[in-house]
């Protein structure tokens, strides 16, 4: 007898190979349909040898979503929509951490070489040449959301930062304050240095002038309490030079806020707050934070369908789509 | 002349083959290894055929992670504790979501016969009979992170609810708490029915009687707004039946807690507050919460561990693992 086929399971089940390919490679599929193709597998005794068959076939109907850190909700709102678009095209979406060094970036983009995923969305916190030599070699398409040079040559969506740095000091100038501090994250990543140039365009807009800027060691909820602690130095003793603060992200924003609690500041009363990113953290924290909404999901959304463009065609000229950015008013300010 | 070899590869870069593995595998490596790997690979015009390679190897040097929900930050920790007990092992570590139904956990078990991944840990939010076969039946090894009957024989690491529902309390009793109310998740989940039972025997052991008990339609922050609203009743216009709830989880806490502040109610002078899994959010919401520890990292290190044993023996007897819970006592008690 010859070795049953994935033809003769579908034909055995009564449905299409693609149906019985789908149940096969673990797709959502009706109860019913998940059966009948069992059932089938069953008595052809059909051994899926999937490594061979993704060998031939080339498919592995798996894609990757790299970010820097899972923890960061809005790699969370990142990841909700990249899923939705690419579960409705048939495929799952797993999810890997490359932490904040490039080193691991790239190493992970040259991993995509092992051949289990069939595309790569990375969301990079740094970039530099190796990284971008490594997307532009890399066997599987490959969408960056973040910002790299045109030239490159790479599909890319990325946010708009100086625009939603713009949107958070007009509503803050509109709301009476002036004295604006920033609570940057490292200033050598990608969006640190994006948002400390929007912070310093936008203020130079309204005529004013910083009146405190702190660096954090990162984009934690940690390093907001720390840098808020630095930026209110002795304020606990008197009241701080700002009435308002921008942080550059909304775990930033958080973790500052408590310390202005701890120094009985009264949040938006002394001083307002602002984060970025619009994250499910900033309806969840307490007061509700108004927080830049740079698109995550509308980005999550974009580059997912980049990314199932360029599987599909691999020839196309490469995309650069900016996602614009709102701003979400809630009682931080 | 012959196919160059990965053994070719080593010599030419006077390193070991397991290195040359190492750095195609996109695993961390030096970069000074990476730099020797890769010129030695350009030299020799080797072409590293991963999905051949992992065919014969059997090997991918990846391994699932699969949650019912990636924002759910008690995930976050444990996600965290699974990644570095695997990268340490050299495994890149991938995470892919479930949701909360049997049928898409099933799915993704069965879909580990594609051979992307050399394990998978599971945390599923329902089990049946369904989901237990296709864990027996799985390709390759599974450690399940939840209660799953003694009987599957299979290899688990959960937490026990009972014990820490004992925990938040008796804690609350000795804060003078005689009216403790409940807000759940669905009381069909897992983690859902343990906790109800937990509770249940909880007040007993202090011969208390529950003043309220609510069910949420999910684990979620939107569903624990919804199910204090429901518990909260007309409390804007009298003081609530309560003077203590417990919540299944933090992000139910933290819904809730929203909506004790929307009634004027204050955290935890008119209302004590106790949530479950001690994530990250119970430190960035404000008042900070009160929370059982159930050890989610804890959780995610052991179930690691068993599943990189169970890759090297697969004929080791199952393990079931019980982390024990602790209280982590914050502002909102």
């Amino acid at each position: 007898m010859s070795r049953p086929t994935i033809a003769g399971v579908a034909r055995a089940a009564g449905v299409s190979v693609a149906s019985v390919s789908r149940v096969l490679n673990g797709l959502p599929a009706t109860e019913e349909m998940a059966e009948r193709v069992r059932r089938a597998v069953d008595e052809l005794g059909y051994v899926p040898d999937s490594r061979a068959r993704s060998l031939k076939v080339g498919r592995t109907f798996q894609l990757t979503l790299a970010v820097a850190d899972v923890g960061n909700p809005v790699y969370v709102t990142m990841m909700r929509a990249v899923e939705e678009v690419v579960s409705a095209a048939g495929y799952r979406l797993v999810v890997t951490t490359t932490g904040p060094e490039i080193v691991d970036e790239v190493a992970l983009v040259r991993g995509m070489a092992r051949g289990y995923a069939d595309g790569l969305v990375i969301s990079p916190l740094r970039v530099d040449d190796d990284l971008i030599k490594s997307i532009q070699e890399c066997d599987v398409p490959v969408v960056v959301a973040g910002n790299v040079p045109a030239k490159a040559g790479v599909d890319t969506v990325r946010a708009n930062s100086p625009k939603g740095m713009a949107l958070a000091v007009e509503h803050l100038v509109s709301r009476g304050r002036r004295r604006i501090a920033f609570l940057n994250g490292p200033a050598d990543t990608v969006p640190g240095e994006a948002r400390a140039k929007g912070f310093a365009d936008a203020l130079r807009t309204h005529k004013l002038r910083a009146v405190a800027q702190v660096e954090a060691v990162d984009f934690t909820f940690a390093a907001g309490r720390e840098g808020g602690r630095e930026l209110l130095g002795g304020a606990r003793d008197h009241r701080p030079a700002f009435d308002a603060v921008i942080a550059a992200n909304d775990l930033l924003a958080v973790g500052l806020m408590h310390e202005l609690v701890a120094a009985d500041l009264a949040v938006p009363d002394d001083v307002a707050l602002v984060g970025m990113d619009d994250s499910e953290l900033a309806e969840q924290c307490f007061p509700t934070l108004t927080s830049v909404n740079l698109g995550s999901a509308e980005r999550g959304r974009r580059a997912a369908e980049l990314l199932l463009a360029r599987i599909e065609d691999g020839e196309r000229s490469p995309r650069r789509i900016v996602v614009h950015p709102s701003l979400s008013v809630r009682r931080s300010t």
